[in-house]
């Protein structure tokens, strides 16, 4: 098939490009190399080193003597997005393209408005281009389990059959985000389905749990096709960032209680899932909806987890939660769909664990300690005035 | 109470503000007159002559002897945003400054993007702006009916009970619009839920449905005073249309078999509606929902009461519905929580409809009718190439 993979040179984008390359695929990649922007901006770094795209393009093609194509450029760009799309003629798009970090998305009004529109205009530009050109290109749009928050009944796969007052639906299932980076998530799934519903588009949806790993069967063919690895407080996920916490002899911190309870998944998992996506296409005009990830545990669990297997001392720090979000919460979400399409998943294991810790321990002397906490706080706006009237001009 | 009525030049923000001040309360206006530059856009015009918010503002204070206070600027200004909030400093923010036209937002990429953009990043600024200058500002936010769709069960104000696998949970009502006009207000809804969350915000969300009439108490006092009445395919909702078809002897154009059910309302129960909502707030951290709409009916009979009313010759054309939307559905929309707080509906009538054809009447001259019939087809995208690979390159 030919391919398309949109944010191509970020964390999942560019191993996700060299698997379905390494399968066969036509595969051509696109990026404004924004996320490489953010490290700037934050002053912060992958802990594993990365190449440029042009270093890595070369690489793959000297090593596996196949070829990706470059697009750069930015899909808030309609002109670019439709060209792009024209000139590959792709059969499917995989849409990694997006602002992925909910504590950069609640930093303040600038960096809340720039998710938002950055991730809804770019998605509205692909759509707008698949209607265009070519209506049976498949988009296979990356969401995230977040966008469901932990309702208190389970959690289905995109829709929920209904009966209320005697009378049945199937209808989206409801979804209530816990950042402006997850909100522009649920906007992108509403605008995808209503596509759907008008143009016939065809499209998979999946809601990805929270990614660990630091390579995959091709990135780790050479140290110019790594991919980055992110444990700094706003880009950093929680199991990556914990191990480098374990290795570093620095408490593993837990928000809050730590009961908050995630969907997790192995980044050998998600290259997977999305070949899987892509080879089995939605019908023309459906909304398809996977959940992403392979295994649930709560923040604690996997504190726990990483503390017991880590050979050296290793201790837990509760530090208060930086975000709004219930702890102590019901979680019960489904994830059968791309089981059922063939996905062997990857569990968490002590061997994982343990050559995380060898790839952080080769690196250490990249970390930088003090980027690690979390310095983003949900309930404030990092502008903010006084709050109400009466701190304004508190009570005689 | 200080209240900012932000799209106060517009059809409905407007008499708005007039009824508001009227009743003592101290009004400003936010306009940036997106709304008059549409029509520029469009080459059309309101049916009822218009002054500028200058004339109308100077005929209120000589009429009434009461000023309301002009901001003129836009809500995608975040800074503008804030400077106007801190200097008013308003209890209630009502918010009518939105694109608001489904057709519009359906004309192509750009127009589909602007409309998501505008109204979902001034939305954000406003929200800032409340959580930055005081958390008790009471948003009252116009959404739409047509954030719903068509649901098969009962359509409930905001929130459903949802029983699932035996567990019970109260859950945001699932969206399914019909433009991305419609998704900008459900990507709003969303973005204010979690605003009530994380900062206390207190929030009316009103879905509104379809608006009739041509003045309020207040408009009528005086020909510089009158609001805008748009009959165009574009901006032109379905009853102020089909009025101004019977009386220029032109068929009532229902699109499609007519079966569609829509939420009507009198505008002069939208400023009772803002009045009701203002001056009961919504709790700290209250996402509250009311469906704003006095009367369910579907399309074939809002013509055929016209059509029965109107004095001359009135005849009804099914046109190929330009839309993608579901025809004979079920509707059963619940709005009992403003009857509940106040609201006593003025119902569609012989009277109203007579006073709407002498409106119209008086104003005859100035109807453009190629304008009335709709130009934006839902299901293309105004540049698309030919569109799947089929179509390119017939078979053989």
């Amino acid at each position: 098939m030919q391919i398309l993979v949109l944010g191509g040179d970020g964390y999942l984008g560019w191993p996700t490009a060299l698997h379905l390359s390494d399968l066969g695929h036509e595969v051509a990649v696109c990026d404004n190399f924004a996320r490489r922007g953010y490290d700037e901006e934050m002053g912060v770094e992958s802990l594993i080193p990365i190449a440029t795209l042009d270093e890595r393009l070369g690489a793959w093609a000297e090593i596996s003597g196949k070829t990706i194509k470059p697009y750069v450029g930015d899909l808030c760009d309609a002109a670019f997005v439709h060209k792009m799309v024209a000139d590959f003629r792709p059969d499917t798009i995989v849409h990694f393209g997006e602002q992925r970090a909910a504590p950069y998305s609640m930093i303040d009004q600038a960096h809340a408005v720039y998710t938002q529109t950055n991730n809804v205009v770019g998605n509205l530009n692909v759509m707008y281009a698949i209607a265009d050109i070519d209506r049976d290109i498949h988009l296979v749009k990356l969401g995230t389990m977040g966008e469901y928050g932990t309702p208190n009944i389970d959690i289905e796969e995109g829709w929920l059959e209904v009966e209320h007052n005697g009378r049945r639906d199937r209808v989206l299932y409801p979804k209530r985000p816990g950042s402006f980076y997850h909100l522009s998530k649920v906007h992108d799934s509403h605008n995808i389905e209503f596509g759907c519903r008008i143009w016939g588009m065809r499209a998979t949806d999946l809601n990805q749990g929270v990614v660990y790993g630091a390579d995959t069967g091709q990135t780790k063919l050479d140290p110019r096709l790594a991919t980055r690895f992110d444990y700094d407080g706003v880009f950093g996920t929680v199991l990556n960032r914990m191990v480098i916490q374990a290795v570093l002899g620095h408490p593993l911190t837990v928000y809050g209680n730590g009961s908050q309870t995630r969907g997790l998944i192995n980044i050998v998992d998600t290259v997977e899932c999305i070949r899987i996506a892509s080879e089995n296409p939605a019908d023309r005009g459906e909304f398809r909806v996977f959940n992403q990830f392979t295994e649930s545990m709560s923040v604690r669990q996997i504190a726990e987890t990483i503390a017991n297997e880590y050979p050296g001392e290793c201790t837990i720090d509760e530090v208060d939660n930086p975000r709004v979000e219930a702890e102590n919460h019901y979680y019960n979400a489904k994830h059968s769909r791309l089981e059922e399409l063939g996905l062997k998943p990857t569990l968490l294991s002590t061997t994982l664990i343990d050559h995380l810790f060898e790839v952080v321990e080769r690196h250490r002397d990249r970390v930088d300690l003090a980027a690690i906490m979390p310095t983003v706080r949900w309930a404030a706006t990092a502008n903010e005035l006084p709050r109400t009237a009466s701190e304004l001009a508190p009570a005689p």
